[in-house]
């Protein structure tokens, strides 16, 4: 342990950030006119042409000398001799006299002599002859040689993102072939011992490599080109001749993971040896164990293993690098300002990026910190962006206004956030606000979570089914969990029970005979999970035991499924040999069911947002034919 | 001329709309992982496997038996015998007995017989013991198997948008392929006797094909896939034998041009002949000649010719079609709202869709309309997007707040809106805003057309160089034409004169000398011109003549450059024997100059805006050493 080594000079993120400055620099490459969308200019563009390139007619009608149309109106219209017709593409050989005009089309040549155009609708022809019934003034309906662009007039200027109207631009002046800002090739590679590449099959201890594509998709997010160099053990010889190889190769070089004490001893002594270590860590909270160094006039940066982190010194201190190499506006993110939900509170001492959610609120957003453990994957979808918390800030209050960096320009908010247990119920109720145009986002943290972030004005509502000593679902636990200002909305009943694999070959006949069987079992604090405990606690007790030694003799009892069907699949696969459940999850997985008893699942709603439309059209649903209906396809039963 | 045809049967933008929905369908492929940045899930996604897979530790240290650690602290570290060491990546082929540990990684998988980690800061080893100095509690700093995501969980739900995010949970879950939302393909064929290739050498008569890159770009935008098929001439064979092999091949035909009324005639027999005519013309301004039809089961879009009217009409009938196949939202593009800075009027009894140009303005946005003429180009760099105005609306009025649909997510508003002369100094004022992190948008209509956006308090601020009759510049104008809640502010002094061709090949002497050479003359309303006419109309008079007369025997009196440059670059070219402009821009390209007379070029600013920070920051530059010393590199002076 004695050698191991602590990261002795973090720097500030500012800090971190300024150290890749020198990498900063731009190439230019010419690209075909239909592959530069969203790229950036990299020269002025000066037209080379007119636009139009002649006197050009802007409506269908008659090419006139405009003096012989004053005096025309409906009761006495000047009749002009035609002469002849020009289409669009046409090169005129024909000229316009006194007295006459020659019929033109949009975008057709001017003829010489003639000065205006009469609109079509204006005239009508008789003979040889087309009469006019509205004057026309020197130059109406023409559009003169460059009066749209001027030949040598600056039409684009260097540094504009192409989209559809510049590149619209881009054509009218005649250029096929465009200079934008190359985009830097970066080169990812990931680090561990226990990765492995996503599609093929794990062995104990391995896990599947995140960050490679986390990282690629924000490459591309930020206008640069990833290109996956795969994964690298911790050996010594294979990541400095990684290392070294892609420096040559590309751009900018980032490498994630190996960052656990002992391997990022190694990365360290590695980077040193090909190269220089320019930071030796970050003084902030997630991303401390993250490497800047050089090699090849390259810029290297070691991103930290868990997926959460890396994206998050991501888009802090590569982002920005790449974003200027390929030209795009230095603002790597959209920033939306929010309220915060609840009260936050930081240690001090370093800076704190904070993963939080945001819903819509009536007028404003309102951000909930994202508490998962920073190792879960899943937290990032929970997560919308981060606030960053100085240093010196302890405390944010519930209700202070922070300003949100989104994780990605194409993040929408939902409009309903229920937090609580999990049913299939909500999956409906999902499917049908969406029908509604609301968007639903439900996390599954179980009926006690779900109270407390109603109690904590996080979620607008939360599913509950929560036994109460005394018998009673749910309506006991707002007094005794001090859940104020929340209104209980009673939703429907689903019989739980244990699922068992088809045809019990273990023949369990009920909980009593749990002991010894490999169990699974449903999340702390899930209402499935109380109920089990209170059914267990009355068998120890008839057994004169405690329910901790009961609980004790069940393998899998501290194994926790956080949704029905999870627990359905592992029984499926032969992972355990029971389960508790609902009776629906266990028929439509096709296993056999032992029913224990009815419960009552219910919806806790935050009073104060029962006004808004996203909660109105929840509650209508709740109450509708359709949803009855689809309930009882479930399963479930009506409240009585 | 009578077997032409007017659109008869012309449908609402809804209904247009509405024909195209039996086409609305998704098809789903699979694609890499590493390629399925911004697709949209077709298919939920569950998980096959538990992550983690294996109990993991989620810090470095010692994985224990917790109970062997309690009561242990600082004065009373407990030891506990250390077993061995697991790195992330092994098999562990240890266990932990009660009194031992094993050094554990981040990442390791956790050994059997321990069920909590202590932190490595939490502990020092002596020998072959650890020494424990604070306890742990079961399960503390372990993540279980499937705690992140469970076997059978639903890991995202379809019709979720990839982003970097969303990818780390597919490779989380092992996925190395995905099921997607097709993207919808799109030929794009341009129609027209006059559309030559961008790259090509123009013939008179001929312009760039613009449409195929704006609609390319915008298929892109909107999640689809362009394919470019060419430019097809008003011939029905050719017409019918492309969009019939397109029709085969790819899911959407758009069409563009070819729609002035004998062309269209072509298309609509066309069409009807190998097809089926859904929509004849839509009831907008602009796009009413807009075609949509039907063959091999595909949609086909024939679009105006002109460029802004082909992507508008584009944005609101076809693009949600293609976001509907790709799985992208159902909102095209993002919707802001702004005040209008002027009154506008609508005919009525159609709908118009206006475009407008946006501006910061202290704490929102303000649109003003883009009156160029529909078939300009450069006028889609003047506009940000439109607003609808219903064919009831006759009136907006200064001040009302009206939705703006963007031309494209990306755009974003300039701080600063200049509207008036031209001149070198304001690209240097450009780019010294943007230095300060300042955007400036200038449009170029010379000093009346700035003095009026000043007027009707659409600009900020506008450059002006414009003479009485009395000799002085600028200031008398600000009341006769009526500019009020205006400041002048003092710019600089510009040399203004003849620009001639090197060595002045036509020996021309002064203004006198102009009759029967041809000549480039500057936009209506500008300084340049009127400075122009004053000294024309004094010759005409010593002539004994008419300003009319005279200009008429000077050919090219009537051609307008927009800018100093574009006067220039004629004269380079050798279209123009001489131009009015400044000694600056003749200088500079090498030309010859006559002197006139010194101008005074000054700015004219909005009163109200004269808080914003943009023009705080304005007038800072016009006052700085930097600006005096830059001006004066280009042969300005500094105000008397």
């Amino acid at each position: 342990m004695s050698e191991r080594k602590e990261f002795r000079t973090l720097v500030s993120l500012e800090d971190a950030k300024k150290a890749l400055i020198p990498f900063y620099k731009r190439d230019i490459e010419e690209v075909p006119l239909n592959e530069c969308y969203n790229r950036v200019l990299a020269r002025n563009v000066y037209s080379r042409v007119d636009v139009p390139g002649f006197d050009r007619a802007s409506m269908d009608g008659f090419a006139v000398k405009a003096k012989d149309t004053w005096g025309a109106d409906e009761e006495s219209p000047r009749p002009l001799r035609i002469k002849g017709i020009i289409h669009a593409g046409d090169k005129p050989d024909i000229s316009v006299e006194p007295s006459t005009a020659v019929e033109i089309a949009t975008g057709a040549v001017m003829p010489r002599g003639a000065n205006a155009v009469v609109m079509v609708e204006n005239t009508d022809t008789s003979g040889e002859d087309v009469n006019v019934r509205k004057p026309v003034s020197p130059g109406e309906n023409v559009m003169h040689t460059g009066a749209d662009i001027m030949m040598g007039e600056l039409a684009l200027r260097a540094g504009t993102r192409l989209t559809s109207r510049e590149i619209s631009v881009l054509a009218a002046v005649g250029l096929d072939r465009v200079a934008v800002y190359k985009k830097p090739r970066v080169g990812i590679i990931s680090t561990g011992n226990e990765l492995m590449m996503p599609g093929t099959i794990l062995e104990p201890g391995q896990i599947y490599d995140v960050n490679a594509y986390a990282v690629g998709a924000g490459v591309i997010e930020n206008g640069g080109e990833p290109v996956y160099l795969g994964i690298i053990r911790d050996v010594y010889e294979d990541f400095q001749k990684a290392v070294v190889e892609a420096t040559k190769k590309y751009d900018i070089v980032v490498t994630s993971g190996s960052t656990s004490a002992g391997a990022s001893d190694m990365m360290f002594s590695t980077v040193g040896s090909f190269g220089k270590v320019l930071v030796h860590g970050i003084k902030i909270k997630p991303g401390k164990p993250t490497i800047i160094g050089e090699a090849n006039d390259r810029p290297f940066i070691g991103l930290p293993g868990y997926p959460s982190s890396a994206i998050t010194i991501f888009n802090e201190v590569v982002a920005p690098m790449i974003r200027h190499m390929s030209g795009y506006p230095e603002k790597a993110r959209r920033e939306v300002t929010a309220r915060m939900a609840v009260r936050v509170r930081s240690e001090g001492g370093r800076e704190v990026l904070l993963p939080v959610g945001l819903i819509n609120e009536k007028d404003a957003l309102s951000a909930y910190p994202i508490e998962k453990g920073s190792g879960a994957v899943s937290s990032l979808l929970d997560a919308d962006g981060y606030i960053e918390i100085s240093e010196d800030t302890h405390v944010i209050d519930e209700g202070d206004k922070v300003s949100v960096k989104l994780f990605s320009e194409e993040i929408t908010f939902p409009d309903l956030l229920m937090i609580g247990s999990h049913c299939l119920g909500i999956d409906i109720i999902t499917e049908m606000m969406s029908e509604k145009g609301y968007t639903v986002r439900s996390i599954n943290v179980g009926s006690m979570g779900g109270f407390r972030a109603i109690r904590k004005g996080i979620a607008d509502a939360a599913g509950v089914h929560l036994l109460d000593e005394s018998g009673v679902y749910n309506e006991p636990f707002l007094r005794s969990l001090n859940v104020e200002d929340a209104v209980l909305i009673k939703g429907y009943v689903r019989e739980q029970g244990l699922i068992l694999p088809k045809g019990n070959p273990s023949g369990i006949k009920g909980l009593e005979d749990l002991p010894g069987k490999q169990f699974i079992n449903r999340t702390k604090g899930s209402g499935t999970r109380t109920l089990l405990d209170m059914e267990l606690k009355k068998i120890a007790e008839g057994r004169g035991t405690t329910l901790q030694v009961l609980t004790e003799s069940i393998p899998g009892y501290d194994v926790e499924a956080k949704t029905h069907n999870a627990v359905a699949s592992a029984i499926l696969m032969g992972k355990a040999d029971a389960g508790l459940g609902i009776k629906t999850v266990a028929e439509q997985n096709g296993l056999d069911f032992i029913p224990l008893r009815d419960e009552e699942y219910d919806f806790v709603v935050k009073a104060s947002s029962m006004n808004k439309p996203a909660v109105i059209a929840f509650m209508d649903i709740l109450r509708s034919a359709e949803f009855k209906k689809r309930i009882a396809e479930l399963g479930y039963k009506p409240q009585a």
